[in-house]
């Protein structure tokens, strides 16, 4: 895995590469689905890897959590059901569980392996694993997620990349089925890639995500372990504009955004007023 | 240079690197002041080299040249006179250039060769350095800084980071001498770095700005070939307001900026909504 004591990843197309010197690497692990192994870098502290990609380090992990879970429950009208499918790692369930009006946090994670070995190595993102509004489902998110209906406010598609058996959570149909399973002010929130590599076309993505919602927007935020770090994601609605933040809502988030690392109120208004290469590259200017 | 067809540049605590697949070497010298290496990608396009960094690609080129352009253009107040200290590549001249109500633009680079190398190999960025507003002065930006007062309405520091002899280009002094170069309206505009690897210690850089301008802020934007991509800049003057947009020049932008890749109006007022990372690694929260 590591070459002259790097770590490299790849993209997709094997034409740009991010690597990180490792001091150690402290686990490693073939199971039933996926190779997991974490390593500590000196750049980015621990470093954990499914499959030889990065998924989250302890420099950056705050910047996914903290969007994925605070921009959709300042616009969700009635957020008490949240439905996480992937992020074994904990931290998106870490962010929403800080909101004490949410009732209960479904994570469906396929891998178990993945939710223990980030209680180890990663105790930080998991700490609010243990929750009793919280319910791990290690369950395929494909078959989970037809088997419900109306039932979740927000729904947070925490992914890889569109590749092999990942490249199912692009489609149409899947974003119909969370559409379903989503009730009438409901969220879903998605990662959409690197726009300038593009090597997954994100304009067909968002074409997916308009087949399923009636409103559908994007913003950025930098993922500092994913190759080309800036990094697009989806907020696609019934209806609810993203920038539309609930007015009750704003003292409670006041008091708690003194205590993020990224997320503030005016940082996620700013966020949506796009660049005009974002708006050509997602097919949404 | 290359390493089995690959190039990649290491960050400067070499904990940190990216790497690009180089189709073609088209140009490689050793100019009076440094190397000069011109490489044709699949990533990235054709990608500048200077001492074995990364400094403009055909793929990223516009965003650094349209934010460091229309973002002092859309706030100065009499925005007629402006100075670029660097960016021999020309595509910061090219963005002022679209505005015809700049009268002259000067452009102090002392590296003649990269302004040469540049029309050979980058001529969409050194499209406007035959327009006859532009002065370009083969001088050492910090002499001729100490000799101007009270002269220019915008002086963008298009510098490379802050080692060796453009370290200078980041203290306190050399504000200060921008400072008295602006005229009362005068406006500032510089690189800062990437604050999640911070290995020049962005703190210090504002610190340094902040003991000269009375008005200093921040935003982001990617830099897909610079290590770590998500880059501050800098956004100095002596009162006037990032987000304040002069009135009687939207008209003109509204046509503009159709044709810009990447800038807008809006996104211009939101990239000044920064996270709260973002505000204090700069110490600015």
């Amino acid at each position: 895995m590591l070459d002259n004591g790097w770590f490299y990843e790849r993209s997709f197309r094997n034409t740009f590469s991010m690597g990180w010197k490792v001091k150690k690497v402290l686990h490693s692990e073939k199971s039933k689905y996926q190779q997991i192994d974490v390593v500590d870098t000196d750049a980015v502290g621990r470093l954990l890897l499914l499959d030889g990609k990065t998924m989250v380090s302890n420099l950056d992990e705050f910047v996914y959590h903290e969007v994925m879970a605070h921009i959709p429950y300042m616009v969700s009208k009635n957020c008490k059901k949240v439905l996480i499918i992937g992020g074994g790692d904990g931290g998106v369930v870490r962010e929403f569980a800080k909101h004490e009006s949410i009732e209960q946090i479904d994570l469906v994670e396929i891998d178990e392996r993945v939710i223990e070995v980030s209680k180890i190595y990663f105790p930080e993102c998991t700490s609010a694993l243990d929750d009793k509004r919280v319910n791990i489902l290690p369950q395929d998110g494909f078959a989970f997620i037809k088997s419900k209906k109306n039932e979740y406010d927000v729904i947070v598609v925490d992914s890889t990349d569109p590749e092999d058996f990942a490249s199912g959570l692009f489609t149409s149909e899947f974003y119909t089925d969370v559409y379903n399973a989503l009730t009438k002010d409901g969220i879903m929130m998605n990662q959409t890639e690197n726009p300038f590599l593009d090597e997954y076309d994100v304009k067909s993505i968002y074409s997916n995500m308009k087949k399923a919602f009636e409103n559908v927007q994007s913003f950025t935020a930098p993922m500092s372990i994913y190759p080309g770090v800036f990094w697009t994601f989806g907020f696609s609605s019934k209806g609810a504009r993203a920038t539309h933040l609930i007015d009750a809502k704003r003292n409670e988030m006041e008091a708690l955004q003194r205590d993020l690392k990224w997320y503030n109120m005016d940082w996620h208004k700013g966020a949506f007023a796009i660049s005009n290469f974002h708006k050509r590259k997602i097919g949404l200017d």
